[in-house]
């Protein structure tokens, strides 16, 4: 399935508006209200073609999923799964990172997942991965006091990382695995790039992690 | 080489008392007077068979070094290796880690390394791992404050059990290399063990931790 040039779609997620959510900022702070439960809200940075959260929404009923992606060509697949998945604790909003804090009110979220971030590789970028202070500074203020981030990634450089800048924020680590293929830990969702990578024999890293102070103003 | 049964072992280490110390207790808080200088002191808890230190040693004459080992089997060939090395910053202490808090005063270690250490992998002996929390609160006593350990393993499970405990015990993560011998990490030292598994291809750990607080009493 092509990724790139889908000149259809903007039509596509206009008319899905009720899972691609069109003006996100507008329910800041209300969206238990929008989901009509008082569920816990876990959200996923980076859904890209949703795999995941789509399988955690159905596995999960108790749970309202919301899925950041900023790629529109990427996005309306994640869409499409939601459509076939028929769950209704899942939605996605088409918006950056950076902008976070415009959509969810402090302490709105449960729970954070990062799955298979780009790595920025270079030095020079490391600003840019996910992981960075900046970025769990604003996962902070998102997040209930005590909330965790929960991260998936093949790549060892960003594990090394975000393993680092985890502690260096005053985080507690209270999962890691080097090999989760081969771990005894249950319940693995895999992402698109997950199966792709570990069908390869390449190993999947994973870590939980938790914040331990209140937010900073 | 044998390391079992070794009846030359005692009469060896007596005939060797200026690097293996007899009497490690009555030197308590006088480790820098018996070095003869102020170099910064760097203890190895199981140094085996010494490669690692020996090395040190040679690289780093200005820091004094203690190999702690609990096997006088082994310990008579770091022995030996120290004696080969011709270095006279490195001594080594035939005694049990649990009694480090009797060698050393508080603050008199600069630095403590763990080097492929027993990983005691089933759960009901996770006290006996040297990265064990309680482990942590004796060399927190005899570290400088904001002294660091460095740590090397070929164990994937201590190597995660390990950067856990470190976080839980409140220690930042400045160093965490999840394949070592690929890494751009310069100067590495290696042990006996890590040149044997290494060559098989096997990965080899590294992290850096450090204490963040004063010791508590």
């Amino acid at each position: 399935m092509r990724v790139r040039n889908k000149p259809w779609a903007s039509e596509f997620l206009q008319e899905n508006r009720h899972i691609a959510i069109a003006q996100p900022s507008e329910l800041k702070g209300k969206w238990k209200e929008f989901f009509g439960n008082s569920n816990p809200i876990h959200i996923e940075v980076g859904t890209g073609k949703g795999q995941f959260l789509s399988g955690m929404a159905k596995a999960n009923p108790d749970i309202n999923y919301l899925g950041i992606e900023l790629f529109q060509s990427v996005m309306v697949i994640a869409v499409q799964k939601v459509i076939d998945a028929e769950v209704d604790n899942l939605k996605l909003l088409n918006v950056d990172a950076a902008v976070l804090t415009d959509i969810f009110e402090d302490g709105e979220v449960d729970r954070l997942y990062l799955n298979f971030s780009d790595p920025w590789p270079k030095k020079r970028h490391e600003k840019r991965r996910l992981t960075y202070k900046t970025f769990l500074g604003l996962y902070e203020r998102l997040l209930v006091k005590g909330g965790e981030i929960h991260f998936k990634t093949d790549n060892q450089g960003l594990f090394e990382f975000s393993l680092r800048s985890f502690s260096e924020y005053g985080m507690l680590l209270t999962f890691v695995s080097l090999d989760l293929h081969q771990s005894d830990f249950e319940g693995n969702i895999m992402t698109e790039y997950e199966e792709k990578f570990s069908n390869k024999g390449q190993r999947i890293y994973r870590s939980e992690a938790k914040f331990q102070n209140e937010p900073s103003e």
